[in-house]
């Protein structure tokens, strides 16, 4: 399994202090070590840094660390390897371009025996081993199946939700999807968040004993969501997911709520695999 | 206008003597100060470090520098900005999934007037606003769209052939394109290359008083391609590309060469049109 970071704002924002204890998790305070990888979005453009060593121990985590990138939308995660060898193309997150944006996803969860041939798509195939690539493949190839241009958020969360279900079918599927406007993220089994506005108070982190005063870096009208698979701090009340719950974010703020119910996986995945010509 | 460097090698090397050279031209012995981009393949993986700050600044360039990642086939860029603004979204290298495969793009020139919708296609359609992202889109939805999957090395050097004349026919179009096997070298006006291979000897950079002996870090059968704007290294012999000049190097040798003839410009651009219902 792995563990997922997300972040989601109305305002550019430094995550350092969640990623710093987030990191902390690749080997110091649990074994998440095969590999790490943050994707930023900053404007159109996208930075993802990936490593496949541990996040504890990286140069290029410590960089991130330390240059500090401020941005509206963030992914990252840190691997424990279920499926797939440790490389770097196997690390998370993703990146593919949809509608003429960069999309990133991110996947902690193992989906056992998707059908042959799932992922690899007319327009999108996966480059690495795992089964989240697929996934992720699965789920833009679809949405770029029905669409030549980007819908509005409501139909884009209805058919997540649709595509999103079908593959929980197949396990344990929590993950975080962005395009740097929205931030879906579902649960199938851990997954908790957190919106931070005013009035800002101080946090102390879960993983390492650093404390940080939000209110010295915001303004009143500032929010900001933060997506973990377990709470990063020990002294603020984080919202746990409920299972096959998919919300989607918006300007730091969870918008769409839906569970997910089992019942339409034969028609998409079926629907999927006859706009595979090269499965 | 930018710079363009790139290396392809029959065995993992390190680029940091190369790009050491390189990136005191982002603002110390030239300026190419509007972002620059790095990136590295790592057998399917790829890992792409990009910056709007100067390579001859930026802590991401820094790190770059002082992390040796060995790697097959390396695109790096330094920018000033001709058409589209300094941002993220208009950093070279960019990246797209071809086949399965990571490719990346890197360009140094001016394409004007550009038919509109040039690079918006089926497949694949540019994020930011630069001339080079929508060749990139180009050349990519039109292999797309003629093959299913990966033809042969002498196909695709063909079918590049063909698209990177009609490109070239409006402006100045020297890029450099992998996808982590083969690297393409394009030039209109500016691109030189070196192979490096036994017996090897000490090289001494143009941009900086550093010297370095390869054969301190090789064996007999390294070869090692280095293509790069203007040569990087003062007491070696660069080979000019000619103008029009598309080169294949694969392991480190420069396979297929081939002028650029601007005849098919009209039927390639055409075909593209065609398949572009969202142009």
């Amino acid at each position: 399994m792995c563990q997922l970071l997300g972040m989601n704002c109305n305002v550019p924002t430094d995550i350092a202090f969640s990623f710093r204890g987030f990191r902390q998790r690749a080997g110091v305070t649990d074994q998440h070590s095969d590999g790490f990888g943050i994707g930023f979005f900053e404007e159109a453009g996208c930075r993802l840094f990936l490593d496949y060593k541990a996040a504890s121990e990286s140069p290029i985590a410590k960089l991130v660390d330390h240059y500090p990138i401020k941005s509206l939308n963030v992914i990252a995660h840190i691997r424990k390897a279920t499926q797939g060898v440790v490389s770097l193309a196997n690390c998370h997150p993703f990146q593919r371009e949809l509608w003429g944006q960069y999309w990133l996803f991110a996947h902690n969860g193992d989906l056992k025996r998707l059908p042959r041939g799932i992922g690899k798509g007319h327009y999108y195939q996966p480059v690495g081993t795992t089964d989240s690539e697929q996934a992720f493949c699965f789920l833009l190839e679809n949405l770029r199946s029905h669409h030549d241009t980007m819908p509005s958020p409501d139909i884009l969360f209805a058919e997540l939700k649709v595509l999103t279900s079908a593959l929980a079918g197949y396990g344990v599927f929590n993950f975080i999807l962005s395009n740097g406007q929205y931030m879906f993220a579902h649960c199938s089994t851990n997954l908790s968040y957190i919106v931070r506005k005013a009035p800002f108070t101080t946090a102390h982190l879960l993983d390492e004993d650093v404390t940080f005063d939000f209110s010295t870096v915001t303004t009143p009208t500032d929010r900001v969501a933060v997506i973990a698979t377990q709470p990063l701090t020990d002294n603020e009340v984080w919202t746990k997911f409920e299972p096959d719950q998919l919300i989607m974010f918006i300007e730091g703020e969870p918008v769409w709520e839906q569970r997910c119910l089992h019942t339409r996986k034969t028609a998409a995945i079926t629907e999927s695999t006859t706009s595979e010509p090269h499965a």
